[in-house]
C-alpha cells in the first residue's frame, strides 16, 4: 500500500489508475478510525478495482470553540488498519498544502444545510463541502463512500455533486454501533466512564421514537418529547442541541408523519457532543 | 461539427475524446459572438486538438434589476462562426438542466470577489462561478479561454482552479477591441449612435492614465482623477461605477503604484453598462 503525503504524487497515482481503466473507491476520514470507517473501505473494496483512503483533520470544518485541536490521532495504527484492509493507497495530506496562503473558496449548499446541525454548527458543512470537493478533484474517484451517522454530511455532498455535475457515486453506508447501541464516533474517546455508559440513551431514545411512530404515533412533537425525556433522564446529559423528525431527502421537519421519516439528535455528554439518528419506514407492514 | 444540447450527451462526447488521449480546449460564452469570442476558440484551436465552445446566457450571473431578458441572443450565427472557426462540438444547454428544480449549491471567491464589480453586482461573481465550475465538470478541459475584457472574472475562474485543484489550465487572452479603441463587447449592440461615439472615451482615458503612469505619476488618486475627468467630457455617459488602480494579481486598490498594476473602469453611457481594462507595466524601460 502506498502512503501518499503531496497532492501531486496522489494526482498521478489516480490519474495512472484511471489510464489502467481501473476504478477508484475514495473513503475520505478524518483518522483514528474505528469499525464504522472500516466498513466504508470493505464497501469500496467490494466495488471497485482500487481504494484510495484519505486522512485528513479538516481545520474548516471545526468551529472556533470546537475539538479541532484535541481531536484524536493515530496515524500509525490507522496505515496499519487500512493496509489490512486491502487498500491500494492512503493519503494524508499537509494542511498547508490544502489551504495554501491566498485559499479564499468555499461551496455552500443553501437548503440541506439550514437545519440540524447547520443550526448549531453553522460554518461546519461549508467547511465539509470544501475539503471534499478538493478531495473528489484530487483523487477523481469513482465512487465515495460516508458513512449514515453523519446523515446530514451525506445528503449535502451527494447534493453538491449533484449540483456541481460531478460524476462521482456517493454511497451512504449503515451506522456501525457499539454492541450497547452506541454509534462509533473518534469523539466517544472524549466520554469519561460515566458518560460513556450514558451515552448509550441516545440509540434507545432514537429506537424508543421509531417504534412510537411505527406503532401509529403521526405526531412528530409528541415523539420528539418521548426522545427528549428519555434521554434527559441521564445524569452526565449536558445539552441536547436538538431532537429532529425530518423528511430524509430535504432535512426539513415534519410535522405530521406521513411518510419515511429520519430522527436525528445531537446532545453534549459532558463535554462531548455526540450525533446519532435511526430512519423510519412508514409502510403496510408497520406494526399492528 | 457537432452541436449539442443534453448535459448527458456532451459528457460522453468529451469522456470519448479524452479516451482518445486528445486534449480539449474550452471556450465558455453567453453567446452574440464577436471577434473576441472568436479570438479564444482560434486560441484554444491552436493548442488542443479538440475544441468545445458553449453558449449558455447563465441567468444566475444577472442581477434583478439587470439585461438577463433582453440579453442579445444569435444562435443560429453563432453556430455559423464556431463552425468556420474550427471547432469540433458547441454545447447549448437548457437552463432547466443546467438549474434544475431543487438546485441549491454556489461556490464564493471570497477575496477577489470584493473590489471592482463585485462592489457593484454583489451576486455576478457566485452566478460565474458556479456555471463554469458546472460547465468544466461537464466538459473536463485541459485548457480553458477568458477574455481580459472580463479581467475580475478571469482571476476569480483561475483561483477557483488553484483552490479546488482543478486540473484545468486557464489562459487569459488580449482584449480585442473595435478600430476606435472600444473594447469588443455583446453589450455594445444596446448603445444608440451617439452613446457608441461616446463610449470610445474608455479606452482612451485609460491610455491617458497608463502614459501618465508610464511618465512616473505614482499617485493613483491623481491618475484616477485624470481618467474621470476624461470620462466625464461625454455627453452620454450616465454614471461612473469605479476607475480603479489595482494590484492585478489581488485586485486590492493601490495608492502608490509601484509595481505593475491594472487600471479597471466601469461606467454607464446611457442605461448601458461596459467595462474595460488595461495593464500596467512598470519597469526600466517606462517613458523618460
Amino acid at each position: 500500500m502506498e502512503v501518499i503525503k503531496s497532492i501531486t504524487e496522489v494526482m498521478e497515482f489516480s490519474q495512472e489508475t484511471r489510464d489502467k481503466g481501473k476504478a477508484i473507491g475514495f473513503v475520505p476520514t478524518m483518522g483514528y478510525l474505528h469499525e464504522g470507517h472500516l466498513s466504508l473501505i470493505r464497501k469500496a473494496k467490494e466495488e471497485n478495482d482500487v481504494v484510495v483512503v484519505s486522512i485528513f483533520v479538516n481545520p474548516t470544518q471545526f468551529g472556533t470553540n470546537e475539538d479541532f485541536n484535541k481531536y484524536p490521532k493515530d496515524e500509525k495504527g490507522d496505515i496499519e488498519k487500512i493496509e489490512k484492509e486491502g487498500a491500494s493507497a492512503v493519503f494524508i495530506p499537509d494542511a498547508s498544502e490544502i489551504y495554501p496562503e491566498g485559499f479564499q473558496t468555499y461551496v455552500e449548499i443553501e437548503e440541506l444545510t439550514k437545519n440540524l446541525c447547520g443550526i448549531f454548527r453553522p460554518t461546519h458543512f461549508s467547511g465539509v463541502t470544501i475539503i471534499v470537493l478538493k478531495l473528489f478533484n484530487i483523487i477523481s474517484p469513482k465512487r465515495a463512500y460516508f458513512g449514515k451517522k453523519d446523515y446530514q454530511q451525506f445528503r449535502v455532498i451527494e447534493q453538491m455533486c449533484k449540483d456541481l455535475n460531478l460524476d462521482i457515486k456517493i454511497t451512504p453506508c449503515p451506522i456501525v454501533r457499539e454492541k450497547d447501541g452506541l454509534a462509533m464516533s473518534s469523539r466517544n474517546k472524549y466520554l469519561t466512564e460515566e458518560e460513556r455508559r450514558d451515552a448509550t440513551i441516545l440509540y434507545q431514545a432514537l429506537t424508543k421514537g421509531k417504534d412510537a411512530i411505527l406503532y401509529h404515533e403521526r405526531d412528530a412533537e409528541a415523539v420528539i418529547k418521548k426522545i427528549k425525556e428519555t434521554i434527559m433522564s441521564k445524569k452526565t446529559l449536558n445539552k441536547i442541541d436538538y431532537v429532529s423528525i425530518v423528511n430524509p431527502y430535504t432535512l426539513t421537519n415534519v410535522s405530521h408523519i406521513e411518510s419515511d421519516v429520519l430522527i436525528a439528535v445531537a446532545a453534549y455528554f459532558g463535554k462531548t457532543r455526540l450525533i446519532d439518528n435511526i430512519e423510519v419506514e412508514i409502510n403496510a407492514n408497520n406494526y399492528a
